[in-house]
């Protein structure tokens, strides 16, 4: 993909995804959201710009497909793909080492017995 | 630890992890380095001024142990502590991801073979 810093496997990831919103519109599409304005009320207050940005990058990666279902005004779905998909494991050992060491934030990974999908 | 955006633990995790060089020292930790030099000397080459911070805030967090070796001049060797191995898996996660997905990068994670899934 882009410019990686070395040819470490760690390193290529955080190249990627080492921000601190690109997974949390991930996380969103796997629970279900798919509308701009869904993605935009959750509880990080994402700044629409961002989220504007985000969602057409992970667009032309192929992680996330978008789907016009209104003309007038033109409005979007967006979900998951397959590859998209592929994150999943990742999210759920950060919640995991979150819902372990964090005192105070919710329970969500599946594995530990919350909802899952 | 710091102000959280949410409850969500995935989002505390990139509260605290989003970012593209702490996990990298964490990682270069637990292969076995010990001295500043030797992190700094990493392929992404993390700027000295970064990894002196991110040093810092680490061994506050109780993830990373410091132990002088030498009174003049001052140096230390740094080691993860059990609480910083409570990050291996989520490395792992990653690296197994970036072995999956991104042509080109090595194969480090122990627990994949060259390919498995």
């Amino acid at each position: 993909m882009e410019n990686l810093r070395s040819t470490c496997p760690i390193a290529a990831f955080l190249d990627l995804w080492g921000d601190r919103w690109t997974l949390l519109v991930l996380r969103d599409l796997y629970r279900g959201k798919s509308r701009f304005a869904e993605l935009q009320a959750s509880a990080e207050a994402i700044p629409p710009s961002i989220l504007t940005q985000r969602l057409k990058v992970l667009v032309a990666g192929g992680y996330v497909s978008r789907a016009a279902y209104s003309e007038h005004p033109p409005r979007h779905d967006y979900a998951l793909t397959e590859k998209g998909r592929s994150l999943v494991p990742v999210l759920l050992a950060m919640a995991a080492w979150s819902e372990e060491n964090l005192p105070g934030v919710e329970s969500v990974s599946p594995r530990h017995g919350a909802h899952s999908a």
